[in-house]
């Protein structure tokens, strides 16, 4: 293993140069690393050359250090070996969304899983498209490394250097516990959004028009692409599957106690409610953990309602003046009314910066409220 | 009934100062409206006067000409009857979120129904604390008026001019039809929210680090409150149940699916990927049918991602080049990195705006991507 060359001089060969493949290889690039790029389609490695992702694998006689495979989710396995295989000295990473079954088919395989190390970096799945590749993509994402328990401490810090040097931060977890997050904090997530999303379909406009902010929330992320859902989702089966059956249960459960007020609506299905009280109790367990921005812990912050005119520029001189107040927004939301020329913009801040914003808004003439 | 008042001269009697009475209040006396104040707590309608609401309603002898019954979900029928009774010329209505529990329990009491017509001022439920009572709660926010079929046009009308003064969009459906788009919209999402939130519960650490922009906008309203929501689901139990039982059925077959893919993961379950494929496709189709901005017809929005340091001020600066360049947004959302000292806004603008908004940004220096 070339594990000495120092990072700059890292000889870093990628196979797919499809979205993540080729913004990486330009992420690397301007870096110092030497990346050289693979793919099935030559059109699309030229592609990618031509953006600045690195030079052709069929243009340079270099051994590479390490070989990232960014192939779409079903053949990664397969070519992960093949590369392993090929390059002997090489330590290998790929960028699949699900990591078990890689490793899996990998041990199946015999392959030599000391030079093996899964990564997954966290970077804007649901937008599509080689010619979409970006330097920053990975840039403030999180970008975990999943070695198996035969993974040389070499191997890992090989790729740990590359997810650092394309900006993201790295989060060291095993293959299994991967795929177990994952399927809680985006696998199901994608289904229920997709399954409530789904029940729209047959309802009546005037009905539709009766949708706010809740609804989008939930169901924007249904609109991500049912053929790579069906690949992701099918890779994590069992993980997912172990999230999701728990939460059939609390369903059926609720569903219970629907019927039981539907048949007792005068207040004897003590029960019944108890259990829907539960449910909605045991959410704002598990919301609270999510953490706040940068990773750190969760924090409730208050909330300051601004009504704005709907006309360009409305919305930055807001936030000129909340940057004037030297308040940091901690989120921002926009809401659109339903035939109105304006909007509501709701600022999540500090709760200890609230009311200075609304002094310092109200001053300047925003119709505020908290 | 005394409908041929002046509307500015209308006489209001608001039974119920919490955060929707209240506000209403503010905004109706604002107005010109003649407004009177009760609530079983003197100390509540006593803050509702102080904040400009109206007058006590043992302050006035006016006999009001529209009563509007602000009361707890739980209390609102018995509250209606007896306005009706005690104001036998006036017209009643309620700001309950569920209406068809509403009107059959008026019919089942003898009650006159050419002058009672539900209401659903849909106003920022999640916020509460009758001190938080604004002018504009109601403004660009849509106002459901659900007159049952005995219910005289003269009725519908005063209701309809309240919306209207204070700010809403009306739209007028049955009961039925309202139940039924409240449980799609926004009963069975918040179920969804919860249960999916739920599952985090029990997440280690680490895992709970991977949350993204998805699981965050799926969980958002799961913060929302147990007691309030057990009576809102309660009230509303056969209509939810309706969009919960397929949700349900849905969910056990892609249940199913993924088992078959966990004991067949080489390719045999093609069945089983179909259902998954089917689920996701579906959620595309229902997602797409939500409106976008002021109720007009959806519409596919670019998106331009840029890359902006975490400091107060910052996004402010973005917003205003995004002004200057004579762009109007369509939507905004703020992702925090983990670990980084920067954040990615993502601007959602139409199609032919991108483009030059892209230009503009560049032109100033701002790291910019489709």
């Amino acid at each position: 293993m070339s594990a000495a060359t120092p990072s700059g001089g890292l000889r870093v060969r990628i196979v797919g140069t499809g979205l993540i493949g080729a913004s990486l290889g330009i992420a690397l690039s301007r870096k110092g690393f030497q990346v050289s790029l693979d793919d099935p389609s030559p059109t699309a490695a030229a592609l990618a050359r031509d953006l600045g992702a690195g030079v052709l694998a069929g243009e340079t006689t270099d051994v590479p250090d390490l070989v990232v495979v960014a192939a779409p989710p079903d053949v990664v396995a397969a070519v992960v070996a093949q590369q392993l295989t090929q390059w002997p000295e090489a330590v290998v990473t790929d960028a699949a969304s699900v990591k078990g079954a890689v490793l899996t088919a990998l041990r199946d395989n015999g392959a030599d899983l000391s030079r093996y190390v899964g990564s997954h970096p966290m970077a804007g799945r649901e937008r599509s498209g080689a010619v979409a590749a970006q330097a920053d993509l990975f840039e403030g994402r999180s970008w975990v490394v999943t070695p198996g328990p035969q993974a040389s401490a070499v191997a890992i810090d090989m790729v740990r250097q590359i997810a650092v040097a394309a900006g993201s931060a790295v989060l060291v977890m095993t293959p299994d516990e991967h795929d177990a997050a994952v399927a809680a904090v985006s696998h199901v997530p994608q289904i229920a959004a997709s399954l409530v999303a789904s029940r729209l379909r047959d309802l009546p406009p005037g009905a539709i028009a009766l949708s706010g902010q809740g609804i989008r929330d939930v169901t924007r992320i249904a609109a991500s692409d049912p053929s790579m859902w069906t690949q992701i989702l099918s890779g994590n089966a069992p993980a997912v599957r172990a999230v999701l059956e728990p939460l059939a249960e609390e369903l059926d459960a609720v569903l219970v106690a629907l019927r039981q007020l539907e048949s007792q609506p005068d207040g004897r299905a003590v029960g019944a409610r108890a259990v829907l009280a539960r449910a909605v109790a045991d959410g704002n367990a598990g919301q609270a953990r999510i953490p706040g921005k940068h990773g750190a812990a969760p924090t409730t912050y208050a909330t300051v309602i601004v009504v704005i005119p709907d006309e360009p520029g409305a919305l930055g001189r807001l936030l000129r003046d909340v940057g004037d107040a030297g308040v940091n927004m901690e989120d921002l939301h926009l809401e659109h009314g339903v035939g109105q020329p304006f909007g509501l913009v709701e600022l999540s801040v500090l709760p200890s910066a609230a009311q200075p914003l609304i002094s310092a808004l109200n001053a300047l003439g925003w119709p505020v409220h908290e």
